[in-house]
């Protein structure tokens, strides 16, 4: 029996290693991004019936997994809370170095609130360069304002 | 007597206050990216001599803050590893559900390595939008990949 | 030099105190609700040019104080993770014993996607009762679904 | 042999992924509110014996999880104590950003004390808004006061 | 300016110190138990007028410390979570050690629920004894059960 | 193979669920205090070989646990540094709330020491109460002096 | 005027750097032990009226730092919870790797109890040694046994 | 198939516990203090492969086993990173209370450097004392002194 | 079914220790240095398909283990933050102690900018000393420079 | 009055910066290493009297902070467990990364032991690559072997 998305999640990886299959292969029968997609299967994305029929039919799933998929997960995907993969870890350091010079240009540009991070889609991207490829994000977030009342 | 950096960042966060200076202009004073510009001021880059006195005199530092702006200072921005302020706290969201995604993707386009946090470029913009405007963000990092030896 | 809005709150806090003044009536005079009007005297709100005069009038405070309430602050009232006054400890342990609750009747009614706490209201009342008077909060916020893209 | 409460609360959960089960009809089964039925199958409240029948009735269970259904169990259903799940942790953040404010108010109300967190109920409703559907929570807990001995 | 209870209970503790006072003899003088009386003083209580009146005559406090004492302080006495004093590590081991066996008793006679913590009383007493005096300890607190809504 | 006393700890509970065991009952054939008696079958304490041969009798234990029982355990009953569960966390908060007070009372009475947590014994009952009964504890420990050396 | 034993530490250290007062010295006058003079300069023990004086007098006191030499202090000597000095981390380390070894053989010894850090005293001494001195420091503490009761 | 020494200190407790054997008793057989027996036992130390033999004997190990026990382990024997043990915090109270006081005594005597844990020895005894028997520690450890280079 | 790169570490460690392979072998038969090949088999790098069959007729792993060793893993070979095992943190000291030491001097040759741990190399070598043989270890790192933008 | 090493340490960085003093300038008057040399300014080492002198003189120190300067400092030179600064973040992520690496190979040579920390050099150098130059950097530890006692 199943008893957590994180088992599904474990399954789809492994799944993935043993068939060699990419995950911009799956965003491709999906009809979505592959940022949207790989999020999904690491356990941090609620799909459709459809959806999941389609993820499950790719990674060979039982029934209880295509379940599962359906089900809103408990997210997060690190295992502490300062991450130590070195990948990941640049990330935190951007917020640690930047966070602070990103508080105060959005809200110079925009006033008090935030940039959210559900009405958000994210977009990754190579850009060659003779000195050396580089990695593009384009990260998009809905700004919601404070207000009073 | 300053004794460091983060001295020097109060000073020019409490002028900013009270003069009522942007970091847009002072931006266009070094003719340097918005972005850049705020890092530096809040103390998370070191500056040139010249871009040293320009902040100098933008936010009538003395010469000794003027020589602590030109040291490397020693970084982070954040009081807890884990930010409490909702807007920063939602890009450690941002790391925490879409970080193995991104690890994810740029290995399967880049394969084993990073993407740099330090030779790397933010560009933050408004995007208008009659559901509500949005933030939009480009991020640029080299990829340094692993090799062996 | 005031150098942080923390240091406003205190100024603010401690004229409330030799001053006897009240929260409901500042809130009065600002034609707000108490719980905006004391969140942002307590440092987690900007106010508006307007706003922020009539605090500084109620609270005698500096030009540069009443500067410093129109920038957005870094937001976070509490001094550890898990909070030791018992007041708000029970709001913690709410969250902890109720959060996974919360998370399953939002889905359960919304489908995946969160409740918003920035597009939020709250609303304290003390409800009369025999057998002793109960404390009644009413919270108000957006949901906000996640999508695909 | 079952070992523990949490046992049976991930029996109940994945026995209600895989039938498709809806809180709202086992609180309607035990005519009690779904905020406490969903946290009691949760395990975060005991249930009398006629309640944990129903219950192993609705997901099931063997008489030994029914008997575990009825002991006061180890509360509490955060993995961590800052939460990482975005709709969990905005409630935390509203505790961090407002926990002082309401702390304020509820003495200004009724002097020094708490609001209980054991008398106490939760209702979480939907409120249709053309802006965008609420969710409406209403928490009600009894005032204790400090006195004085 | 006092800007916090914090401050007050630094001026109580050093008046303490230089003047030789004993916290029976405030206890006393407050006719109130010496338990409440030093929680008081240590800032973890709000006073009313009159006590705190008198607690400004026996340590010799501005009006404004004596306002500040009037107000429901922010709670908790120590510095870290785990306490490294020996004799107040003593008290964090019997919870360590004890915790479960007092939550298994209490269920056992009461069902679930809670002792208070606020409606609660606290005695200290030395017991003579020939192979070494004991310290007694009575602590009294209301039985607050969980009920289902 | 059993590996640690926690997995005898681990049958006793689940045993006592199954068959619906009361601790007194337990304390009453180890002719000891229902405290010591749920303190070491929670593996706090270590038995002699008559009182494991009992409490064996009582749960249906192997041998091997028998001797597991006999052992001096790694003590300790908590899973987290600051306990989640409320009844629990009460004894916490007070440890917090009144821990400087229970240190200078000590101390005004019996000089620099602590009182003892292992020359130590606890005592809970039910006190009737028409307001609502409540819980009374009596925690009696030796007092030791730091000497000079 | 003084607000905590920390100072008072503070002071002591700072006269023996400026005036090159060595501890053996102090413990001499003390006629006691280098050990407990050490730990009580240090702000961990609680000194006798006599005492005081006499260290009042080595370090240049004033009556009032003398006054708050005699109360019991907030013991607890170390910035962080693992040291990050490397001849105090040595001794962390030891109680990390040898600390399940100690509790072995004293129980082999002794049975369930503990080894007092009260009842206890320390002597540091060097041993001379062709390859090198040694540190050689003796522990002596009583030992406590767990009763049932 | 053995995958840590770790599994294999569990067996070795274990059968401990099963067959009550001593440590003291397998210390004789490898002819060695029971200090360095037991730690080694606890998988702490590595052994040679005679040593490692005769342990396999006492405890009736398998081949593997055997060759794990000659292995280097990854140090370190308590779960958290304060203990929660009673008899092991009782040592890492000494630390925090005592941490300094070494560190000062050490200094004085030796000059800047430390007490080495590696090149370490330590000696458990019972000493009677009509008042309570005592413990008593033996350490030495070689001092290595800091130099400039 | 492998589910991750831990396992396979967990299955070449087992090996290693059962079979005897010494890590200077397999780095012999991979062509490569004994430090990258060690980190690969510990689970810290991606290998090529070569390099993972090689890796995999080695240790006698599994076609879908020699899958896995291709992909990028999760880095970060420490169960805490802070490292228990004496050796390595004996490592983590140096960073403590000289964190602040090496940022300075690269600074001052370097300007701002870091040492990459991604384009790095490391080199272990064994110094004969007769005061003792001492542990020789080369690192080489690009220097990484800030620049504006 | 100076209280405590880490003051001295504040002054001497100030001063640098105020002066434009290099480091190597430094240690080439004390005719030592330039790592050394850094690590003692920052508070990391312990000077002999005549290196405290001429340290005192390029710095214009008072008499005071050249006293402290021969005092055995309390080591430790970043303000939180995990280094925030992106530059010495990368050595503690060498740590993390090939901590397990570097204690295998250790091992492998020398047997079970450590590399010491104290008894130990560093040297670090610029090597001039036109791909981009890099920071070679030799460590130099003793091994220390454990011994059976």
């Amino acid at each position: 029996m199943i008893q957590s998305r994180d088992e599904v999640t474990k399954i789809i990886c492994s799944t993935k290693v043993a068939k060699g299959i990419k995950w911009s292969d799956v965003a491709h029968k999906l009809e979505l991004s592959k940022e949207w997609t790989t999020a999904a299967c690491l356990g941090q994305m609620a799909l459709t019936k459809e959806q999941a029929t389609i993820v499950g039919e790719v990674f060979s799933l039982s029934d209880e997994a295509i379940a599962w998929l359906q089900i809103a997960p408990y997210k997060g995907s690190l295992p502490t809370a300062v991450p130590t993969d070195p990948l990941i870890y640049r990330w935190y350091e951007l917020v640690n170095v930047y966070g602070t010079t990103i508080k105060e240009l959005i809200h110079e540009e925009f006033g008090d609130g935030i940039m959210s991070a559900i009405d958000f889609s994210m977009d990754i991207q190579r850009e060659p360069d003779p000195k050396g490829d580089r990695v593009n994000v384009v990260l998009s977030g809905k700004f919601l304002p404070y207000k009073t009342y």
